[in-house]
């Protein structure tokens, strides 16, 4: 197998390997194992690939995301694939700036880019699903009952009066609301549906905090 | 009190707030509360502010961390100070690329100007202390052990044989290696110290989504 560009650059800027050493590596959708350099200069590299292992297991999670910005949806898309999130569901909300739908951070190949980011550097192979949802009733209302299913439905919302549960052990549907919060319509929606809404703690935390916070309480 | 720059903008922007509303504001190293906005136009808000309440509680964290690259560690600071860490020192390591010690990311206005977005997004007014040690050993063998005195010392290490604790219930010390992880020699000198090596399972994350994840483990 043969390595140039990014990953190349990576290698020799960071893992500064050299001819016998191992990498980690992984086929997109497959296993991960290790990859023997056998040859390696500025412009390529040549490595004999063994995959003998799965990829870490997958989070039992839906992470439904107000859409953020997209400098911040890059980095919690990357953060979110590293943790094993693999369901994604970036939904249209009241505070959510209409201008974020047509930012280019949501074609197919720039989302792909950064969920692959994510996943090379917690080892994992499989991408996760991410599913755009522009319109908040229809989707609240026709969508979701069926998908939160055998899960424990949770919203995040700073001024909940129950606070996140931890290690839960069962699957779970996790809302994150835009900067400034869901508008009390779109919580009475939510709680409708039978969301529970959790704090964790006084500190309102950005999106990009918040999500392995909560992961880590949860799981 | 009246606010101009970028707190305006954020006001205008994102809270979309007008004359009657109230704010949540803060004295810097003082207490919290609110501000009723008296006048707002696009170059300056006035407003009447109450401080009656204290910020929320710090964490008992001291955060030691390889010192990561400048986007990096301005990123790493803000969720740091939002996530209420009081003290985060940055290390050299055998891994972290020199270069980084002389980015003007480190200096003092830079620092407090993330510190203080962290702090603004969590409600708190407290700075926290960022200390530089650009020698390990010397911070290793000198300071460290009176630093960890009456905490749990911890070094995130993905192979580690033991699985990072949950609400340990008392103080930490926590030390986060570079990209690439500690090398061997810094490892043996953290566990002589007395740092048990905690891993958070098969995925490796990057330093900005591992402390929240951490921090959100052992609190």
């Amino acid at each position: 197998m043969r390595l140039q560009g990014r990953r190349l650059d990576h290698v020799l800027g960071v893992h500064r390997a050299s001819v016998g050493d191992d990498l980690c590596v992984g086929s997109e959708g497959g296993l991960i194992g290790t990859g023997k350099i056998s040859a390696i200069n500025q412009s390529v590299l040549e490595m004999e690939v063994m995959l003998d292992q799965p990829p870490p297991p997958k989070l039992p999670l839906v992470l439904i995301l107000a859409l953020p910005r997209p400098k911040v949806l890059k980095r919690v898309l990357r953060s979110a694939a590293a943790l094993g999130v693999p369901r994604i569901i970036l939904l249209n909300c009241f505070r959510v700036e209409k201008s974020y739908w047509s930012s280019p951070v949501l074609s197919h190949d720039s989302l792909r880019e950064q969920l692959i980011l994510g996943l090379e550097q917690a080892r994992d192979t499989v991408l996760p699903e991410v599913v755009l949802r522009p319109l908040f009733k229809p989707f609240v209302e026709d969508e979701l009952p069926a998908l939160i299913k055998g899960t424990l439905p949770l919203v995040a919302h700073p001024t909940a009066a129950a606070p996140c549960p931890r290690e839960i052990g069962r699957a779970a549907t996790l809302a994150i609301g835009p900067e400034g919060g869901f508008i009390p319509y779109e919580m009475d929606k939510l709680v409708s549906c039978g969301f529970m809404p959790v704090h964790i703690g006084g500190r309102i935390l950005s999106v990009e905090t918040a999500v392995p916070t909560l992961v880590a309480r949860l799981f």
